[in-house]
């Protein structure tokens, strides 16, 4: 069970490496309307967490403090990537984990560099992914990552969960 | 005013022409979780409304049955274009427009071609469009484009409004 929990992340971070732009879909909880904005991806670590560099003072700052809850959409054709991520989004402030995140194209956004008060980060931990299979025909959910991320995150913790997939 | 209108509309279908996949997203009225999948747009007509194809025992009939709340997100790096579509999904269950938006390509999906019983129509009119300047190292809405398309419906109907963007 563990080996097939670590094969999806594998291919969740194979699937999310090979983009630069999803859209990040913040304010689900109030109905009246979804924002979106499309965010390079900074980071996948090898847990599956998902890192982006915001503006400290970017509404979807205000909107990841009301509520966590947060979705990535992927529909990269260029790539043959198509992913929907519904996730938890923690704002980090930690200068330590922004240097070691930066790289220099981040200039194009803070040209200020890591000296810039007006920076957090993002992290988005996955609790349920669906990609699609572009090589087929039809675009069929192949599996969902739900349970074995969360029973994943158990394993990290030390504690054991069953995985059904 | 009009032209202004007309300009947003015709960079819409500009910048959507370009899109062959998006993601469609559903569900938004129940905060539990969103419904997206990948959808190949199959037209965009003169007036910025949206075409898709579907299998009428889709999940996501239901969904739309349920609540015609809708969003598109693209986020397409190859032809740069980010979209954030906010609209109202209606079935359309009409053989003769099933026709009209006929292609080869869709033997893909419906095999039986426009025999098949279980095909229906999605038809999203977008009321609130963002996008992004691919173009400029950071990524700001341009405009919205809500009351301009809400405003255009109108005209079209034969009302006349006064736009504000």
């Amino acid at each position: 069970m563990k080996q097939e929990h670590n094969q999806n992340i594998e291919k969740l971070i194979e699937m999310v490496k090979g983009v630069r732009v999803c859209m990040l879909i913040t304010n689900e909880q109030n109905a009246e309307n979804l924002s979106g904005r499309p965010m390079g991806i900074n980071k996948i670590d090898d847990d599956g967490t998902i890192w982006f560099f915001t503006k400290a003072s970017s509404p979807k700052v205000d909107e990841i403090e009301e509520s966590k809850k947060v979705s990535i959409a992927i529909t990269n054709e260029s790539s043959n990537n198509y992913l929907m991520i519904h996730g938890i989004a923690t704002l980090v402030n930690d200068k330590s984990k922004m240097k070691e995140l930066w790289s220099s194209i981040m200039k194009a956004w803070f040209p200020l560099g890591l000296d810039d008060p007006d920076m957090t980060l993002i992290k988005v931990i996955p609790k349920e992914v669906n990609y699609w299979d572009s090589s087929s025909s039809k675009m069929v959910v192949l599996f969902n990552l739900l349970k074995a991320i969360v029973t994943g995150k158990e394993y990290a913790e030390g504690e054991h969960g069953k995985i059904h997939l």
